[in-house]
């Protein structure tokens, strides 16, 4: 088979991302997000936020890594952040799903792509800190917009929260700031209990 | 307001394309895509399709295009590829939209995405040329995945999908040989009318 036709197999076979619901709602709250599109919202941020990461960034690779992120969740599904079964075997499931899909691509864009992900995953590396930080502050964003959102539709508490998106300050001091006041202000709105 | 809440602003204003729905449908045929989903999957293609730009090409600023193009679709809707009615003040509501959008953000980020966004517009660059090239190939590889979907189901021909997606060719050969073998392929197996 022609490199085109591997290539563009790829990107019919993503197309499924589309149908990968996530447990946060836009932020109109008439529907849950889909992850193609949450990646989408990430890249736009990695665009107009890049100046507020901890350290000097290759904005580039933050782009990249934000877009192909949650493609694995096609073979693999999307864990949700407090689904704490779901998330024994996560790893191993997204390996497979990586192997699986980039393995679509010719070889040479398969190993780029995967290495971006790879990369996304181990969070070793400033760019990989702050695409983590941005993928952990976009559903409190829409979570608050929509009054509560995920939160309360799964009776998470803020203590948990915090606990879960605390590695935004390893890509994003300032983001991190804006985490806490965030959530304490759900709280005092009430759109998140507590504890 | 400091620069940090314009950005969050401007993030969650843009939330809004997630429900702006065109006429194509994803690959499952099960519902229409909207602009922000269908934003991903083009920053996709430019990452794996590069290589068959008829020019060199900025492989970043094809990206930010190909991210930020159907924004103005908040304020000025999608207007439909084979809508000539709404293609006569498609240009003038966008500009508006755009001013408004763009605006959301500091100054200086505004003006930087703004001016990528023209750039798209203008098609008179080599980034613009094939981030276009491929805007115009994604509906294309949809329709004949759900084996005819939009042309079926607004009853286009053969003739006017080619004559409308006839700029393909300046931004990739390649692409536009593979567009007229998929056309060809369509009328073949009856997903398309030819004339």
């Amino acid at each position: 088979m022609d490199r085109l036709q591997q290539q563009l197999n790829f990107i019919v076979e993503i197309d499924k991302l589309k149908s990968i619901i996530r447990k946060t709602r836009i932020a109109d709250s008439t529907r849950h997000e889909n992850s193609a599109e949450h990646s989408w919202q990430l890249a736009l941020m990695a665009l107009t936020l890049a100046e507020h990461a901890n350290e000097p960034i290759d904005i580039m690779r933050v782009v990249k890594m934000v877009l192909v992120h949650d493609i694995v969740e096609i073979d693999a599904g999307d864990t949700f952040l407090f689904d704490e079964a779901g998330h024994e075997d996560k790893a191993e499931r997204e390996q497979k799903a990586a192997e699986r899909l980039f393995g679509l691509l010719p070889a040479d864009i398969a190993q780029e792509l995967r290495a971006i992900w790879d990369e996304f995953e181990a969070r070793q590396t400033a760019s990989s800190r702050f695409a983590n930080a941005l993928d952990r502050i976009a559903p409190l964003l829409l979570n608050y917009e929509t009054k509560g959102g995920s939160w309360r539709e799964y009776n998470i508490s803020a203590d948990r929260v915090l606990k879960r998106v605390a590695y935004i300050q390893d890509g994003s001091q300032t983001l991190w700031e804006y985490t806490q006041k965030l959530i304490a202000s759900a709280v005092a709105l009430g759109y998140l209990p507590k504890e």
